[in-house]
C-alpha cells in the first residue's frame, strides 16, 4: 500500500506564489512542467512573477484579474457545468481564481456577475442557469446574504467562497465567513476567505462527478 | 439651562430586570408608579420576577414570549406604523420585547413572523405592509440575510434587530450583528443583539415622527 | 417566475429542537407531516423532546447519540455512497447527525470512526473504502489533522465536519474550523461546528448526484 | 409584483471607490448618469480617482476631508433637519461623507464638531440645534461617550456613528461601535465604523419623513 | 537587601475566596490572623463560604452585596477622602467590594450612586464631592462613559472600574474596560473588570499619601 | 454651577498629533499659547510636523524617540518624585513621552531602563529609589511581567504601562495589557497601550498630591 | 515500514473522561488493561466517573484535586527529576495532573508550591532544587509572570503549563498562556492550558533521556 | 545567593533587531563582544542592519533567509541531535533562525525541509532520521497538521514551532498555535509564533542533556 499522492504524469499542479520570489516560483514551475505535470497554475502572483514565468515558460496564459499565470498542456475532457456566481465586480478575484483552476480541471463554468441581494431582478434572470448547473458557487463579500438567497434556491451543491471586500464590520472576510458557515440554507458548504482556488477545486470535482465518472 | 432627563409626570419608564432581584424591581417599579409614571416596562423579567410585579401592582399585563411585564395607566395617543419582520420563530422574545415597547410609545406595530430567506414566497406576500410603514423592523439571527434582502426592497428607515439564534458560527448573535452592519442596504441601522427595547423605542420615535410632529 | 422553495410533497423536512418548546416541535412536526412531507428530521433534541414527539407520532425512530428523531415516510430510492470518517468517539453525536441525515436524503452511508491521526494503521485500513467513496466527510475536532491527511489521499470531493471536542485551545471547534479552512489539501469545503445535518445534506446531494441524475 | 430595486430615473446612486481604479469609477459614473440618475456620489475616492471623475465628468463637485466627489443634477426639495455632531476633528471623514449623502437626499444638515465629552460647555450651546432637529447624527470615536450624553439628553432618533479615531484599546473603533450599541441612552441605533454613507442615508431618511411624507 | 514582601505584623491581608473550599478558605483566613494579621478580607465569598468564616472566627463583619467578610484587628488611623462613584445600581458588587477593602486600608469613602450619564442632573450635585476627593473611582459597565464625563470634569487621580454589568455588546464588561482605556479623558487609570479589590487598594494608597505621609 | 473644563489660564494642554495635518497642528498650537496655555506637548508628532512647530514657534523643545515637541512657558513649581521603570530599550518611546508629560507638570521623574525580568540583578539596585518614590510607572511589553514583580515590592501607587513591544504573542501590547490587568500585585492601575501621555499624567497628579496639597 | 503507533504491551495509557459517560470510560479502562498496558491513567474523571473505575477495576490509585485515577501495572524504572513550580493553591488541578502523568512515566517528581511572584523569598529557597531538575514545569494562571521569573534563572529546558485560575483579563487562561509564549526567557515551550498531562508527558521525557538513554 | 542571570563569560548572546536602529544593535553587538560574550547572534535583521553589523565586526555569518547575523568566537563541543522538519519552503525563515540557534548553543542539526501531509510518501523516508533525534522541532504553518502525524510517530520530545505562513484562516500562525496545543499528540510542547529563537534554544538545551551531562 503506498499512503501518499506524490507527482503524477499528466496531473494538475498548482503553486501558491504568495511568499516566494519569482526566481523560486520559476523554478518550481519548470520543475513540474519537467516532471511531466498536465498543467501547472501558479496564483497570487503579482505582475513582476507572471513576468518571469512568462519570459521563461512558453506557452502560459494569464489573468490580472484573478493574479493568476498558467500553462495547460494536456487539458482533461471537458465535463460538467459549474455555475460562478458574484455579488459585486469588487469580488473579481477571489471569482476568477476559482474559474481557471474549474477550468483547468476539465469543467465548463458560466459565469454570473453582480447579482447582489439588492438587485433580486438580475437573481431572476440567473435562475435557469443555476438550475442546470452540476455545482454553484457564490462569490460574496461583506454580509453574504446572496450565499443564503441561492442556497434557498437550488437544490444542487453550493459552495460558498468569501470574499475580502468591504470594509469596519466586514473584518476582511470574517464576517462572510461565518455568515455563511451559519446560513440556515442546506446543501451549502464553505471554503477560506478569498479561496478561489479550493472552491473552483472541489466544485469541479463535484461538477465532473455529477456528469459521469471521474 | 437644565441638562438631564429627569422623571417626567406621564413618561414610559423601563426597568431591565436582569441581574435585579424581584424585591428590586418591585421596589422600583413602585417608586416609578408613586412618581406620577404613565407607562412602566419590566424586561429580561423571568416568571418569578414577573409574579412578584403581578401580585404588588394591579393592572399589570404580561408577555412570557417577551419576558416582559408592564403597566401603561396613560398611553399616549396611537399614531405612526411600525412593520416587525423576522426571520424565525426562535427570534419572538426579542420581536415580542420590540413590540410591545413601541405599543407603549404610541405607535402601531404590525407583526410578519417567520419570512426567512429560504422562503422568498413569504416575503412577496409581506411587500405591501412593508410599503406602507413608517419604519421597519428587521428581527434576525445566524447570517440575517433578510435584514438586506428588505433593505434592498424598501425606502422608509429600516432598524436591524440581530438575535442571539442560532449556535457555532452564530456565535450568539455575533454573526447577524456584523452581517447587518457591513449589509450593503442603504438606510439601515442597528441596534444590539436581543436588544428589542431599544428597536422598539427608535422605531416607534421614527415613526411617530413621521406620522405628524412628536 | 416563482422565486422560493415551498413545501412540496415528499420533500425531506428538518426541524432544529434547540430553543424550541417539545410542545412546539411536535407542532411543527405534525403540520409538516399533514402538509405531506416524506420525512422530517428533528435534531438537538433532547430527551423531553424525544419523548414527546414519539408519543404523539407513530413510527419514528431515534438515535440518542445524535439527539435525533425522525419519521421517514417516502424515502427516496438510495443511490451513492458516502464515508463518514471521524478521529475520535466524542465526536459522535455530529458523526451520527450527519450520517441520519445522508440516509434520509437516500444514500448510503459507511461509517469509520476513531480513526486518529496519532493511529494512522487504522487509516490504512479505510483507505480501501476512502476510495471508493462518492464523497467523504471528515469528523473531527481539536486540531482536526485528520481533514488534511485525508484530504491529500483521495480525489473526490472531502466535507470537513469541524466538533467542539476538547478543551483550551481547542475553543470549541473553533481551531477544528480554522484548521480545516486553512487545510493546504484541496477539494476540502467545511461546514458550520457540529453541523452533522450541513454536512449529511451536502455529502448525500454530491453523491447523488455523481451516482446518477439526481 | 416586481421584488427588486432597479435604477429608477432621478434616483440618487452611490459608488464606493474603494477597491476600484479610477478607470472603473469614471466608467460606473458616466454609465449612472447615462441612465438617467439624479445625483451620484462617490465615496472614498483618492485624488486620484476623484481627478479622474472631475476630468470627465463636468459640473462635479468635491470635498476632499469627505474623500468624496459628486455630480448633483436634480436635487429633491429640501425637507427636514439633521443635526450632526461630533467629538473632535479627527472624526471629519465620516462626519462629512454623512453630511453630504444627507444634503444630496435633499435634506437641512447643521454640523456641530469638536463637542467632545471633556467640554461639556460646548454641548449646552448645540443644545438649542439638538433639540430642533428630526434626527441626530452622533460621530465619535474612542469611548464614544457622546453618544451617551446627547441620547440622554434629546427624546428624537438618534444615530451613531462610530469612527475610527484613535489608537491602542480604541481597536480602529470597534470599542466607539460596542459602547454605542450597549449605550442605556434609548432611542439610539448604530451604523457600521466610518459608514458615513449609512449614517446620512437613514437620518436624511428620518427628517423627511418627520418633516412631511416622503 | 531582602527582596520580597512577608507576611508583616498588623498589615492588611486578602484571600480570594473564587476557587476554594470553605475549609480551605477558612484555614487560610485562620493562619493569616494566627501570624499578626491586622486585617483579614475575604472576597468573592458565596454565603456558604461566608458561613464557614462566621462560625470559626470571631467578630467578623459582612456584606452581602459585596460578597465579602472580614476581620478588622487593627485599623491603621483613617487618612485622606475616596469618593467611589457608580452608573447605576447594579454596579453594587464592585463598588462595595472597592469600598470595603479602601476603608480597611484607613481612608475615608463617600459613594454615590446611580448617577448615571443620561441623568446629568445627579452628577451635577455630586460635584462638590468630587471636587475634594483626593481620588475618585468610577464604578460603570456597558459604554462606561460615566467615566470620561466624572474625567474630564476633575483634576485628582481618577481610577475607573469596569463592571460586568449588561448583556449584548457590554460583553462582559470588556467595552467598560475599552472604553475606560481609551477615553480622551487624562488623568484616568483602570483596574481590571468587577475588581474592586484592586480599586480600593490603588485609591486608598493615593489618598492617604495625599492627605500625609504614608 | 459650570459643568465643563475650559482653558484655563497657565493650563498645560495637549494636541495628539496622530491624524492630524502638520498645518493642523501647528495651528492648534498657536491658538492654544495665544489662549494663554502654560505648555502645550504634541504627542506622536513624526519629523515633519515636528519641523512645522519648530519654525512657527520660538522655544520649542523636542524629543525624537518620544515623538514629541512641546513649549513650556510656565512650569509649575516642581513637586513629588516619578519613578518610571522600562523593561528594555524598545520601551523608549512610551517611557519618554510619559516622562516628558509628567515632567511638564511639574514633578520629578527619575528614569530606570532596561530592567528586566531576566536580571533582577537591576532591579536590587533599582530598590531604593523605588522605595521613596511617591508614584511608580513600570513600562513593560511582551508578558509584563516586571509590573507583578515590582507591584510585590513597593508599597505606593504603581500604574502600568504596556507596550507594544514585541511580536506573535505579544500581540501589539494587548498580552502585556491583560498581565497587567490581572496581575496579583495589589496597588496597580493601568493605561492604554503606549500611552506614555495618559500614564504621565496620572502619575505626576498622584506624586503631587503626595508630596503636598495640589 | 510500520507508520503508526499502536498499543504497545507495558506502554502507559491515557483516556480523556471528559465528554465520555462513566461506563464508556469503565470499557475503555478494561480493554487496555486487557490488551497488556503497563499504566492507564484517566483524566478529568469526577467523583461518579472515578466510583465506576474504582469498583470495576482492582488497584486503581486517585487523586481528587487532580481529578485523576489510574493503574499502574509494571512502572518504568524511576529515572531524572522534575521540579513542579506552582504560583498558587488555585493551580493545584493541572499541578497534579502533571506530577501524577510524570511519576507514570516513571520519573522523580518534586512538588514547589505556591511561589508567587509577589513572594519572592519563597522562590529563592526553591532555587537550590530548581538547579538540579532536569525539567521545570512552571503552573501558574493569570498573568504567568513566575514563568518568566523562573526562566531567567536556569537554565534547564522549562515547559509552561497555564492554567485558567483568575477572572476578568486573566480570561480562562488565555493571558497566562499568551504571557508564556511572549516571555523574554529563553529555553521555555508551552503546553495549553490546565493541560497537565501534555506537561508531564514531555516533562518526563525530557528528563528521562537527560538522565540516561531512554 | 544571587538570584540573577549576569553576563557570563564565554556566554551565547542573542540580539533581536526588530525595532532597534542599525546603530543601536551594533552597539549592542560591540558591547556584548567586549564584555566576552562567546557568541552574539542577531535575530530578525534586514539587510541594512546586517551590512551595520559585517562592517563593524569582524567574521561574522549571515543567513539571509533566517534574517540573521552572529559572531561566534568559542562555540561549545558539539553534543545532541535535534531534526528539524518542516512542512513547506515558506516556512524557512523560522525554520533556520532555528537552526543557527541551536547550532551556535553547541548541537547537531538535521533538516528535513517540505515534508507536508499531502505527502506523507516523504514523512516516511525521514522516520529513520526522527527517530535517533535527541529532540525534533516541527515547524509549520497553516492547520500544522504535520505536528501531530509526527507527534503521534515518534516518543521523543517534540517542539512545536508554528509558523506565520497561509493567508485567512491562517490567521498569522494563530491556527497553527492553536492546532500544535490542542494537537491529541502527547509530547509536544510549543514556542511563540515564528520563533525559532525559542524553538531553537529549548530543543538545543534538552538535546545536549539527554546526549550527556550539560
Amino acid at each position: 500500500m503506498d499512503v501518499h499522492r506524490e507527482l503524477r504524469q499528466g496531473a494538475p499542479e498548482a503553486v501558491l506564489a504568495d511568499g516566494k520570489t519569482p526566481t523560486e516560483v520559476v523554478e518550481i514551475v519548470v520543475a513540474l512542467l519537467d516532471a511531466g505535470a498536465g498543467s501547472v497554475l501558479v496564483t497570487r502572483a503579482d505582475e513582476e512573477t507572471r513576468a518571469a514565468v512568462r519570459e521563461r515558460v512558453d506557452g502560459s496564459h494569464e489573468d490580472s484579474r484573478a493574479r493568476a499565470i498558467w500553462i495547460a498542456r494536456g487539458k482533461p475532457p471537458v465535463r460538467g457545468l459549474v455555475v460562478l456566481v458574484s455579488a459585486g465586480t469588487s469580488d473579481a478575484p477571489a471569482l476568477h481564481e476559482a474559474r481557471i483552476r474549474a477550468e483547468l480541471l476539465g469543467t465548463t463554468v458560466l459565469v454570473q456577475q453582480d447579482i447582489g441581494v439588492a438587485g433580486l431582478h438580475r437573481l431572476r434572470l440567473a435562475l435557469p442557469d443555476l438550475e442546470r448547473a452540476d455545482c454553484v458557487i457564490v462569490c460574496a463579500g461583506m454580509d453574504a446574504a446572496l450565499a443564503s438567497v441561492i442556497g434557498g434556491l437550488v437544490s444542487v451543491p453550493v459552495i460558498g467562497l468569501p470574499t475580502s471586500v468591504g470594509y469596519g464590520s466586514a473584518r476582511g472576510g470574517e464576517t462572510a465567513l461565518r455568515a455563511m458557515l451559519c446560513s440556515c440554507a442546506a446543501g451549502l458548504a464553505v471554503v477560506d476567505i478569498d479561496d478561489g482556488f479550493g472552491a473552483g477545486t472541489i466544485a469541479a470535482r463535484i461538477a465532473r462527478a455529477a456528469a459521469g465518472t471521474d
